[in-house]
């Protein structure tokens, strides 16, 4: 993917960035890609990246077309009382992958990290650290790692089932009705007893 | 898809059938595809499908390259204590997923839902009619829709957890810990309370 000796000024200096980004978000993964090794591979100043596309993760949620920046979505779950978190998470995700556009987008990335192990490896790390990391911290609880990872799971199937193969009477539920169905679950995987081994 | 005036005996006419049937359950979904239509439009007699293919529900199974024979699931998961149903769903459904050749084959055939609207249509008639649909009839209870919708979205999530995304430590626990893990999600899904409306 290096591509030295261009001038930062170069018009698609942008594009080579992204470029260079997306190889090593799917190389090295969301934590182990570098600001500083994807400017090397681009063959600009490090500077020059945050001045494009900012931190790290504004860059990596440009490289996957994520449909809403995530900084805003994890206040919205983890500010209030911890015992309607559950309620909180599944409007939230609810929440943005109701609005059209984003649901396009949401749709696209699903079914990319489905049939890309690159893009599932990228995805996996970064819903896992970055979103629901600062949920399970919300929590307090043991075992987060499985807990996130149950969480992950059903909010995934309530995706596909619901964008994606359309099963009724989930595909076309009130948020009230899956919230209902849904956060009992959601509320045993956070706070709940799991089986430690 | 039709192609007719070709005979019987022609050495393709396996492959036609199998073209004529793709076709059909994918216009027609799995409960509106008939197998006399499906005989038409390969030329054929109907009686030569069932010859190649046996019941509708084998030439589905064939069509889809469907990892296992599902008639021989659905009595491993209502045979027995309905208060171990849910153990035992989640056993039959991981031990299809955890043999390597029936894995790929499932992970193809998920890929191929969550991409091909198509596909989509055909798996979610058919898991929720052929597979769920006995299963709920065995727990005798309300809202076997919505049900069978909560079981397939949280199963679905799981195969997508563990085989495709590979989040940890759900990809490699142990079937007695995703037992213990989401057997109670499943019991409510399919017993407790779950909101009418």
């Amino acid at each position: 993917m290096a591509r030295t000796g261009r001038r930062p000024g170069d018009p698609d200096t942008r594009g080579r960035i992204l470029e260079a980004a997306r190889a090593r978000f799917a190389a090295a993964g969301y934590r182990g890609a570098t600001i500083r090794a994807i400017a090397a591979d681009a063959g600009v100043d490090p500077a020059l990246v945050h001045h494009y596309f900012g931190t790290k993760r504004e860059l990596f949620t440009t490289v996957l077309d994520f449909p809403v920046d995530p900084s805003t979505l994890v206040p919205r779950v983890t500010d209030g009382p911890v015992g309607q978190l559950p309620e909180r998470l599944l409007r939230t995700f609810l929440g943005v992958w109701d609005e059209p556009p984003a649901r396009d987008r949401a749709v696209i990335l699903l079914r990319s990290a489905v049939t890309d192990p690159d893009t599932a490896r990228m995805m996996r790390e970064f819903v896992l650290t970055t979103l629901l990391g600062p949920v399970l911290a919300a929590v307090e609880t043991d075992h987060a790692d499985l807990r996130a990872g149950l969480v992950a799971s059903q909010l995934v199937g309530l995706a596909v089932a619901r964008f994606v193969l359309r099963i009724e009477p989930i595909a076309s539920a009130s948020h009230d009705r899956l919230v209902a169905a849904y956060a009992p679950t959601l509320r045993r995987y956070l706070t709940g007893d799991v089986p430690g081994t």
